[in-house]
């Protein structure tokens, strides 16, 4: 397939955050950012799950500093850029110019799919810092592909070098996503970029399918660590991509034995599908809806899959967590 | 997608025999069958690992008899029909007479993708006692699609209802699945069927291509409960084939109770892809040369992976596990 090679974005470092609470230690960025880079992945992004400004109440601190983060893993990658995540409103200018100073080269400026508009400040200043900058459309599977398409040309015309199709829930089919990558590609000139989860044991296929229709940029942790059901596997990325004579710089073996090794012994539990984050994937709702919904599930004493159905029908987005309720009382009073 | 309703074939008391080495409970049976029974699984196939005959100090004895097993399993399913394998050289036309006897009214009878001939002889007593009979080619991932379609025209011409594209070591990616069950469904006229395993993490979306392709049997089991990295996990391929509006007659929310409730606190290991499994697929060698390689090469002082992937260039088959010995020498020397 094609001659082109594919970027690996590893997010074990940033999506992998959730997973852990945002509580690597700095000898465990260090470690994770030489493993990975020595496995041979262009860019490592290390930031808060929830990017620049994440730590906080609202979103959990991180047990280190955004400061020790960036820098542990600049200092401890030899070949591999090392990227952040800015969701503008979490992460302000002010965050992105110390990331710069820190050593980052690469920002990925993230917002709702729908919501490309809130991130041109952002683009064009990352631009201007001389930056690898990447426009990151979460919830790819609320909008048609038209619309994510359209949404991708305003990142684009903001200076983004790259455009992603965000899964953030782990929602999208495989044809799903062939539509969106497609539209992107016809759309757009810049580069474009895939981002899975696992939620619906797609995140391998997917990302092939999204490299089938001309997505460059690959996102991947090692083991899939990362939030709910984790997102693609680098080594199992690497082994399917291997197969199918798809070009990238990954040493195979590297990537399974940092993932066996040195991942899987960090981890708090196994990055695995279960009944939640299936439910999540199959509803396309965000993680944030969950907990709340059980709870209010069992205090009204239905089925919280019949809550988050509703929800993703009703295709809410984070903080809208108060719809659960009303959601629920009318499921109560129908039964 | 079509009107056809997709028959599913649950294999969790077959194939994830080998996850709790052939040893469920009289009990755990009971349990599992009914509540993949009532999730609303079209066929039961519960037999040792192996299939009929399995039990044995090659194979590693199961804990119950096959007429336990099989027993257990008739009684305990409402709407279900009752399905063992039979691998001939493993198991022979008196095993397939008692399975009978017990209840089974689904046989498949396995052969490696290329020895369809030695199948005849079962096909057609099974066929005689009115049974529902599948041909079942596994390793599909060995032989080129054209090949494979051959094999399965000789299974029909013995009187098999259904053909199976079984893809045993993992090792297919989706266009080799497409391939092979486009190929199958031009040859033959029977039902297609489609046995993955989770290895490559492709195992829902190759089941949804095969599905594309034609196939309307396809193989799962409750969380993935199979050898190795798993087979196709029910509520993960039900909530995809729900999402794409495929029909079939499983309940999604049963199916995730009964796996999260029931099967996985049986587990005695999560079932999950790790560096072995990973291998297998990617190498596609059959799980029984797995731990040789790995002791040879400790011996030897070289990767096992190395040792694997020859084996797989090689087109080992099962028996021919000396062969490994030869290419760690090999290998070692060249070092």
């Amino acid at each position: 397939m094609g001659t082109e090679k594919i970027t690996i974005n590893d997010v074990t470092l940033r999506d992998g955050m959730h997973a852990i609470s945002h509580q690597y230690t700095k000898e465990q960025i260090a470690e994770l950012t030489r493993v990975i880079d020595e496995s041979g992945a262009d860019i490592i992004e290390a930031t808060h799950g929830d990017g620049l400004g994440g730590s906080s109440i609202q979103y959990g601190f991180s047990k280190e500093t955004e400061e020790t983060i960036i820098r542990t893993a600049v200092e401890n990658a030899k070949s591999a850029k090392i990227g952040v995540l800015l969701i503008p409103g979490i992460g302000t200018i002010e965050h992105l110019q110390r990331a710069h100073e820190y050593g980052a080269s690469v920002v990925r400026i993230a917002t709702h799919c729908t919501e490309a508009d809130i991130s041109e400040q952002h683009i064009k200043y990352a631009r201007d810092l001389g930056m690898d900058v990447v426009g990151f459309l979460m919830m790819a599977h609320m909008i048609p592909a038209e619309q994510l398409a359209e949404q991708g040309k305003k990142m684009e015309s903001y200076g983004a070098g790259t455009v992603y199709c965000t899964d953030s829930a782990g929602a999208l089919l495989m044809d799903d996503t062939r539509r969106r990558i497609a539209a992107l590609k016809e759309q757009l000139t810049v580069e474009i970029g895939f981002h899975a989860h696992n939620n619906l044991s797609l995140a391998v296929a997917n990302s092939i399918v999204a490299i089938e229709e001309g997505a460059n940029r690959i996102d991947t942790s090692l083991a899939g660590m990362g939030a709910g059901a984790g997102n693609t596997a680098t080594e199992e990325l690497v082994a399917v991509m291997n197969k199918a004579n798809i070009r990238h710089n990954i040493d195979l073996y590297k990537a399974m034995d940092a993932a066996e090794h040195v991942m899987k012994p960090m981890m708090k539990r196994p990055i695995s599908i279960d009944r939640l984050s299936l439910t999540m994937g199959y509803a396309g709702v965000y993680s944030s809806f969950l907990l709340f919904a059980f709870r209010t599930a069992e205090e009204y004493g239905i089925d919280a899959r019949d809550i988050l159905m509703e929800v993703g029908r009703q295709k809410a987005v984070g903080g809208q967590e108060d719809m659960i309720l009303s959601i629920a009382q009318k499921l109560a009073s129908a039964k």
